[in-house]
């Protein structure tokens, strides 16, 4: 906060920044989003619609508007360093789908209006912790998923090569095989809806399918272990320096308890010199 | 036990607590709902219904009753601490299920009759143990559980909008995608028996199913990822706490060896300037 | 062995107690575990069996009884001992299920002749070991399999008088219940197969499912989970005490050299004293 | 790199190991099997290879060269220590399949030409130690995947003489009955698929296959555990040694504060001595 009240030089911008992100500004609009959420699945069903269609549709625009001028004043008031939060990247493009001419080539936007819905993931401090705690797990796992990406390109491949031919509903271009295979990878249907047929045809085919499967799963269940095995470590990272800091906060205390006995204990022994150097 | 007394101010209703709480109830209790759970298994049976249908029909009301007294005893004996119980409010929905009249459209509740047999778990501890771990687990998921809803209605209504006139019986109304959502979540028949029977109508629709499928099994493996964190979590600090303690023991030890020492030195130091006191 | 031999009062019981556990006699039992495995696999082929099943079969009675006498051999040896032993059990079964004439209602018993190849688990120690773990880890989710049987049983129960009128194949009786949710616990086919054409008959039998899957797999999720704990549990508790061993030998060693100072000091403090003692 | 320096008997070999590890020709391989991997992707496209289906061959033949020269280099270079390195061997192999000629019985060689993309996995370190992780976790599990071996092995023979004589496609041989239990241990379509049709004809089959499942599914479960342990024992090994080494850190510091409390006192009493004698 600090920084963009600075950023923004003072004034009416940070003054507007700050009433943009107060409580009840914040409430409001949460409160809009779940009331929108309602409304774009009553919108789903025609006979809601037939009667209450045109009072769905006005609120919707009015909803629209909320947000459309929520986010107008978050961006006067921060400038620049709105672009830099990557959560207001995200309620831009999901507030924008809606201002697109949803006609011609574009009508599948009309169904994605209620992506905004997903604002609520944004603005609930709880999902947002969610989230980036879910895009925190990624880079961990990059590599792996790199491999697996690899492994399957390089089977794709050979499954258009080898089977393209007798199966091309499955195997017909390299985008219907990476389909396929992330079907059978998911193991639907894997062996009597794909791999028993294609076996027919090629009887050798169990040894593409059969190590597939057991490459995809093993990795995928390395990249799982990875997810886990990286959010252990730094809990018991910070469950050692815990241990650590209590082992020294117990070590310390007995070691000024013996240091104050030695110190009694020179005390003493000056006082014994000195005792004697006046008695001398 | 204490607290209940002393709540249902002594006298008569604290002996009754106490009563219905002794092993004797307690194991004849449990007997009857083991054996009230093997008659209505034996009648789903039409062959043992057409035999002793009326033995298994009086033995059913027979425990009915001794539940319902029992649970009546308990609600006397503690007044209103009785609800504050869950697990008494969960025995008395399973055993009230049975005293709805079944008729009518209530015809259902016939069948739920065996819910009555879950008082096991409220019955023996090592199962009420299990299922108090199983619903604590569920605040530390609650945020994850949530995003997943927010996902899951937003492809919900998504699905609808685009595939709902096509394809009425998947995704017709909000309530029918919902289920073939979850359908596809748990990756039932969801490439062989909807992805592509929807491709040949949308060939661009595995750009819905694919990143729903990752989106919502990405998550579902944080949330179990989540569930094993926690249990761990509680786990490691018991373990350091338990660390901590026995350094600090060990410590401890030492110190207060060294201590005698240094005591015993400061002794030997007094004893010297006595000496020289008296030897002056 | 000590104990064995003991017990079987010396003499020539325990030398051949001995010389059955020998690693001779063990290698050429394990090589005819696996010898027998070959000619069992070779024995399901037609093809095979017309050229050489006079052979197999030969070597397949030539091998039971190198069996027979090994575990005769060890009965003897041991006496009542051998029955304490389970794995001695185990063998004595899938040995004995040969023996039993496999004719009339036992003819399915020929085809379990090659559980005695089982027996390698008993003879290697690895394999042993393994299994020894797999059966260890079975105490720790007991109680968890048992709420599972619980709900299982009562879900069954329900299924059975809600949908055996309309669907006897799938819910006709208990048994055919408690399979076809076994099914849907593993999700095969659940709403493709059995879900939807249920619906079709009662709209509102997801209400029956949908719950039935969460719970079943929120109860498998955590059965899962208190296996990883369990062994994670054990692996903590070994690292804990070696770090507090770890930790008392650093505190002594360091505890122990202050001591030496101190004693010198001591020392000092008492040459000082004899010192003046003699000086006086 | 010293190692080989030295056996390469420095010169010209020593020189030409360097080069051909510098990371320019690195990254000139790197970016060839990249570029390959997308040309072999563009050939698996009728439509791409009418057009420029002579530019990819001739691509792919240079960049087939570049690998062989590349490969050739480095054992000139390294000479017997070349086939040391497993990844070495990796790469002759997935390259070496493209010099086999294609033609009658190695028809299908040509398809897996593009196996050398997966030579990324062996250039790039980050896949390259994601790929020794994921081979570093199979000795851990070996015991367990033995076992699940033989079990798998001893159900398929029973499965082929139970079953193999009215149910010739599933459990007609060993191969067959193999394939299909791999295929019911993924759990795809074990009960609609194969469970049930098989039930009608052996009612029993259930006793089959369900014990199976329950099996396999938990050693396969125990394997999965086994290398998530295997992981976190690595880890929290690490951990262990370094909270003792913190510990120790803080015991020595604390410990040589006290022995200097300790030393200066040592001083004093030498001192009072010292001054006693001089006194008297």
């Amino acid at each position: 906060m600090d920084g963009m009240l600075r950023e923004s030089g003072g004034g009416w911008r940070a003054r507007l920044a700050v009433w943009v992100d107060s409580p009840p500004v914040q409430r409001l609009v949460i409160a809009l989003i779940v009331l929108n959420a309602i409304t774009l699945g009553l919108e789903t069903s025609p006979a809601v619609v037939a009667v209450a269609g045109g009072w769905l549709h006005a609120f919707d625009r009015l909803a629209l508007s909320v947000f459309v001028v929520e986010l107008g004043l978050k961006l006067v008031a921060r400038g620049g360093a709105f672009f830099r939060n990557p959560w207001n990247v995200f309620d831009l493009v999901v507030v924008g789908i809606a201002l697109v001419p949803s006609a011609g080539p574009f009508a599948v936007l009309r169904a994605l209006r209620v992506l905004r819905v997903l604002r609520l993931a944004s603005m609930m401090p709880q999902l947002r912790f969610v989230v980036e705690a879910l895009l925190h797990a990624i880079p961990g796992i990059a590599a792996i998923a790199g491999l697996l990406g690899l492994l399957y390109y390089v089977f794709g491949v050979i499954a258009t090569s080898l089977f393209g031919g007798s199966f091309p509903d499955w195997f017909g271009s390299l985008g219907a095989s990476l389909y396929t295979l992330f079907q059978v990878m998911t193991l639907e249907s894997w062996s009597m809806g794909i791999a028993r047929p294609v076996m027919e045809a090629y009887p050798w085919a169990w040894l593409f399918f059969v190590p597939f499967i057991l490459v995809a799963t093993f990795t995928m269940l390395n990249l799982f272990i990875a997810v886990i095995v990286n959010t252990m470590q730094t809990l018991q990272e910070s469950q050692q320096v815990r241990t650590v800091e209590a082992v020294r906060t117990v070590t310390q205390e007995e070691a000024a308890a013996l240091e104050d006995e030695i110190r009694a204990l020179r005390r003493e022994v000056s006082e014994l010199r000195e005792w004697l150097r006046r008695g001398d």
